[in-house]
């Protein structure tokens, strides 16, 4: 069993900046998220993308600012639990939750923050007969560790930047990477594009365009692709095969924990701290709805920061706390470090 | 008359951040401060001290800050009545405002919003006999501009960082500058002291401690002051008496504004957009109260942003506004610059 003080359900920009406020608290989080990393959307569908509304940066990468978040918030250490999701939650006699994932992992927390953002990011699969039965025997939909596919085969269908990167990435570490796709045309970053056709003349890509996998075979684990290509079929051998057709988000499991939703988002009282109708259990970010809700990054910090003052007076009945601010007071960390301004001094001159 | 979409009321960190966030509505913001430059107390009180709890910042200088802001906004021109304090606001037959300063100086615009942070700096003067006769004549409580001081005598009194730093920068500047302190001990930076202790040993600062200016004499104009110093009494000629005994927050006179206040705070409506109880004129930042308030920076950039869209709604009545996000809709300046993310391509690969 897992026990911290404010569980976060999701680890994009929003709870992990709550990390970074409860710690200032003395609050301890951690964080389940259903992908393998850190950063949420940031992370995984835009990480090289720009973004322009993140106060005080004219322009930040969505890698870069999932970066400094979790710089921001490391000296609290918050705990994770990565590629699991949150599956369901149970109200202890002591107040507290009990938060289990998906892989049975379980999770107790007075607090629970959902910060889900627009859902956990389920893989589009493709419609393939029993493709179901060879998942995580040779099927896989994110790749969450490249180094998985050392010195495999490997078959990669899509046409995006996913299929794309991965594809060029993985013929440093696959004995063979194949990359097949239903049209010629790829759509993605132009220096991607332009590699993996680079690396298809050297050989290092076995690209099949227009071509789609219709059919999976193998005796317990995948061992061959049935492929079209211009109305001929033909039979391709593979350890992996990996369809990266996207994600798309979905509410999910969070939907059965009894919270009143509205439009696949989780209502929330604005007007205090963005508690939801189960006390103790609050949605921050783009996960939650009120009215004149927009749903920006900036507006998740500024939910995060007042969810963390709630969950401190739930954590500590009838202590008062006083806001102290980090210029003046500096910042404690729970591993030992401390940073504060360059003190004045106070020097006579003669 | 000056005349624009969202007046804001105080250029620091909330009124700047307003200006993007209104830019990407297409309105247009000018900004009146008191303050002879903008990032309000970021650049007047603490420009070179770190701030630790802006998202995505695991440090920043509030200089730093108030630079980046303004560099986020620019493209969407806003306009500056630095140096004056808004004095008075009357409602107009078409609903609109009108906000003239301490100096005059009028703006008209259907929304207003107040970013006063803890309301405008006034300095602390000290209790010399007579001193108001000779303000603007002689006498002046903030360093507007240095050039105001080339080639001419002046004594500084104060022993804190404004005291030290503009007697430092005002020797390449001044004729003679003298520093009067009631202590021989200065509480400041490290190297302001030590430079303030070379720079009198070189003869460039005439230092006077423990001693006090008692008295300030002059036909129209300051000329010599009294200083008394263990118990003696001299007189020292002079240009410029400038006292920098810090800056105090005062509401001023939005308290006469008509709106709701409650402990030096305008209340809003937290509910929905941040709207006082007159509607049109909105409060933001460390200016407003609401239940759960809590005064950080980071919440001043939600509250921003929430009033931007209501402003939206009352100059555009029946338009409907659907947010764009800038990583996939760019950012359009008002001065014809274009920002975007790097577009995908759909190419072949053959």
């Amino acid at each position: 069993m897992i026990k911290t003080d404010i569980l976060i359900i999701g680890a994009g920009p929003t709870g992990l900046f709550a990390v970074f406020e409860a710690g200032l608290l003395k609050l301890k989080c951690h964080l389940i998220d259903a992908l393998p990393q850190p950063g949420g959307q940031c992370s995984e569908i835009y990480p090289k993308k720009p973004i322009y509304d993140i106060p005080g940066f004219p322009e930040i990468l969505a890698g870069d600012l999932t970066k400094n978040l979790l710089e921001q918030g490391k000296q609290f250490e918050p705990g994770f639990t990565l590629g699991e999701r949150a599956e369901t939650i149970e109200k202890q006699e002591d107040g507290s939750f009990i938060v289990t994932t998906n892989k049975g992992t379980q999770h107790q927390a007075p607090v629970v923050a959902i910060a889900g953002g627009l859902g956990s990011f389920e893989p589009r699969k493709p419609a393939i007969d029993g493709i179901v039965d060879y998942e995580d025997k040779g099927v896989e939909y994110i790749i969450k560790d490249p180094e998985f596919y050392r010195d495999k085969k490997v078959v990669i269908s899509g046409g995006g930047d996913s299929a794309l990167d991965w594809s060029i990435f993985l013929t440093d570490v696959a004995s063979e990477v194949t990359l097949i796709h239903r049209r010629n045309e790829f759509r993605g970053a132009l220096d991607s594009v332009e590699k993996v056709g680079e690396l298809t003349k050297l050989g290092k890509i076995n690209l099949i365009t227009p071509a789609e996998v219709k059919g999976v075979h193998g005796n317990g684990k995948i061992e061959t692709l049935t492929v079209v290509k211009d109305g001929e079929t033909s039979q391709i051998e593979t350890d992996h095969f990996i369809p990266l057709f996207g994600l798309s988000p979905k509410l999910g499991p969070i939907g059965n924990w009894g919270l009143d939703i509205e439009k696949n988002a989780i209502k929330v009282d604005n007007s205090l701290n963005y508690q939801t109708n189960i006390p103790g259990v609050f949605a921050i970010g783009d996960v939650n709805t009120y009215p004149e809700k927009l749903k920006l990054i900036l507006c998740g910090f500024h939910e995060a920061t007042l969810m963390c003052q709630a969950a401190y007076r739930i954590i500590n009945p009838g202590k008062k706390y006083v806001l102290k601010y980090t210029t003046v007071s500096g910042i404690d960390g729970f591993d030992g470090t401390r940073k504060e301004a360059p003190k004045a001094v106070v020097q006579a001159i003669n």
